[in-house]
C-alpha cells in the first residue's frame, strides 16, 4: 500500500507527462499554469486512497484522479474571476495573468478535458455510472457557487441553508473524488457510504475553516484573521449567533454588520468575536464540526473493507480536519 | 417521416418540458433565457433528421439532440462575454441582462447539463462513444475559438489555418449534432460519413457567411453590409486577397487594414470589395464554397441509406447556404 506521499508522486508524474493537445498555446498555457501552481491535491490523493481502500490499483484509477483534480481547478479558476480575486495560492490568478477571455475559454476547456479524463476510465469502471456521480457534484458545486453568492445579499439565512450550500459548494466534490476512485474495486453500497464518508468530512471541514477564520491561529492558518468578519460574510457562525442572541445582542451584531457604517476593523472583530463566543455560536459550531466528522467516521466504518485499509483514510481525515495538511 | 416544422415542434415541447433542477433560480434564470431567445434550432434538428435518416424514431434521440443545442447555447453565452457583445438574436445577452458572473456561472452549468443529457442516450447508444465523440467536437469548439481571437492580432494566417479554424469552430458541432442522432441507429462507417457531411455543410456555410458580410443583400443577410472590414476580421476574403495581389494591390490593402489609420466606413468597404473582386478573392471563396458542398454531398453519396431518406438532409444543407432558413 502507497502511503500519501507516494501517491503524490504517483500523480504528479502522471499530470506532468499529459500533454493536452498541440493545440493553441493560448489555450492550453493557463490551463498548465494553473495545474502548476497546484496546491495539495487532497482530493485526487483521495480517489487513490480509495482505490486502495478496496485493494485497487491507484495506477487504475489515475485519469478519474486526474479528472477531479482538474475539475477542482476548473472552479477555482471561474470562482476567481467572479470573485475579482487577484491571486490563487499566492501567484497571480489566471484572469490577471492571460486575462479575462483567457481565463473563461480556458476553464472552459478544463471542463471538457475533466470529461475525457472520466472516459479513460471506462475500461475500468461503469462509464455511465461515473458520469451520473461526476455530474450530479458539477451539478452542486454550481449550484452551491450560486447559493454561497444569493447569500450576501439576503438578509436571513437559516443554518439548514447554510449546510446545504456548503455541502454543494465543498463537500461533494470530495464524496465524488473517492467515488471515482473506488469504483472499478467495490460494490454500489461501500461507494455510497464512502460519498457519505467524504461528504461529511467536507462539511465538518468547512465549519472549521469557518471557525478558523475568526478564532484560528493567523500563523497556522496562513491568511488575516477576522477576514470573514470584514467582509460581513454570512458563515455559520454569524447565522447561529443571530439565531441564540438576545434582543440586544442581536441589535449588536446587526450594528456591527451593517454595510452602511464604518467599523475600525479591529473593534470590529474583537467585538464580533465576543459576540460569537456569547451568544454560544462558538461552541455550536464546534459541536457541529465534531457531529459532522463523526457522521464521517460512521459511514467509514460501516463500509466492508479492512480496519487496516481504512487507516490511511481516516488519517487524512483527521489531518485535514486538525489542518496540518 | 416528420419534416422540419414537425421535428421543431417535437423538440420545442420537449425543452419546454424539461424542470432543471429546484436549484437556486439565479442560476437557472439565465439558462432557461437564452433557451427561450432561441434562434433556429438548426443543430438539433439535424440529429432529428439524421435519426431519421436510418429509420430510427427521433423521439430516441431527443435528450441527445437538445445536449447538442445546450452546448451550442453555451459557447454562445460565454462567446458573448469574451466579445463583449451586448446583444444576442436582438435581445439583451445573458452578461448583460444578468451580469458578467451569472454569465459564467450559468454557462457553466449549462455545460455540466449537456453531459447531463448526454447521458440520458446510454441506453439507446454505446455511451461511451458518443461522449467521445461530443468531447472532441467541444475541444475543438474551444480550440477554434480560441485560434479566432489569436488570429486577430496575426499578421499573417494561412488559409489552410483559416479553414481549420472555422471547421473546429463551427464545423465540428455540425458533425456531432448527426452524429449523436444516428449513433443508435446505423454503423460506424455510416457516423463517419455522416460527420463528414456536417463538418463540409459547416465549412461551406461559414465561407458563405463570410461572402454575404461583404456581399450580401442586407435586407437578407440581416445585418449591417461590410461589418467584418470595418472590424478588420482576417476572412477567408482578405487572406485570399492578399496571398492573389500585385504588390500595389497588396498595399493598398494593408493601408485599408491598417489599424493606426481611421478610415470613412463607406469608403473602406466601397474599396476594399472592390479588392476582393479584382484580386480574385470572391471569385475563389466562391469556388471553395461550392467544393466544401460537394464534399458534403459526396460523403451523403456514400452513406448507406435509401435516397428518400437523404432527401430532408440535403434539403436542409441547401436551404441553409442558400440561407432560406
Amino acid at each position: 500500500m502507497h502511503d500519501f506521499n507516494t501517491l503524490n508522486a504517483l500523480l504528479v508524474d502522471y499530470i506532468d507527462s499529459q500533454k493536452f493537445n498541440q493545440g493553441p498555446q493560448n489555450l492550453y498555457e493557463p490551463v498548465r499554469y494553473i495545474l502548476k501552481i497546484g496546491g495539495k491535491r487532497i482530493r485526487p490523493i483521495l480517489s487513490l486512497m480509495a482505490a486502495q481502500l478496496f485493494e485497487g490499483d491507484p495506477k487504475t484509477v489515475l485519469p478519474g484522479a486526474f479528472a477531479v483534480e482538474m475539475f477542482h481547478n476548473f472552479s477555482l479558476l471561474h470562482d476567481d474571476i467572479m470573485d475579482e480575486a487577484p491571486l490563487r495560492r499566492g501567484k497571480e490568478a489566471v484572469h490577471i495573468k492571460y486575462g479575462l477571455n483567457a481565463g473563461i475559454l480556458s476553464g472552459d476547456v478544463m471542463l471538457v478535458l475533466v470529461y475525457q479524463y472520466l472516459l479513460k476510465m471506462k475500461d475500468a469502471a461503469d462509464f455511465a455510472f461515473l458520469t451520473a456521480q461526476f455530474n450530479q457534484a458539477a451539478i452542486e458545486v454550481c449550484e452551491g457557487q450560486q447559493l454561497d453568492v444569493d447569500f450576501e445579499t439576503r438578509s436571513e439565512v437559516s443554518e439548514k441553508e447554510y449546510l446545504s450550500m456548503i455541502e454543494k459548494k465543498t463537500a461533494a466534490l470530495l464524496g465524488v473524488a473517492l467515488t471515482v476512485g473506488a469504483a472499478p474495486f467495490t460494490s454500489q453500497r461501500n461507494l455510497e457510504l464512502l460519498d457519505d464518508f467524504g461528504r461529511n468530512l467536507g462539511i465538518s471541514f468547512q465549519l472549521i475553516d469557518d471557525l478558523l477564520d475568526t478564532f484560528g491561529d493567523t500563523h497556522k492558518v496562513g491568511k488575516q484573521k477576522g477576514g470573514d468578519i470584514i467582509q460581513n460574510k454570512k458563515t455559520i457562525l454569524v447565522i447561529r449567533a443571530l439565531e441564540n442572541a438576545s434582543a440586544d445582542q442581536k441589535k449588536e451584531l446587526r450594528n456591527w454588520y451593517s454595510s452602511e457604517k464604518e467599523h475600525n476593523h479591529k473593534e470590529k472583530i474583537d467585538a464580533v468575536s465576543q459576540l460569537f463566543i456569547e451568544t454560544g455560536a462558538k461552541s455550536a459550531t464546534e459541536k457541529l464540526a465534531d457531529d459532522y466528522q463523526e457522521r464521517a467516521i460512521y459511514a467509514m466504518e460501516k463500509i466492508d473493507a479492512s480496519e487496516e485499509l481504512k487507516g490511511p483514510l481516516l488519517d487524512l481525515a483527521r489531518k485535514l480536519l486538525n489542518r496540518e495538511h
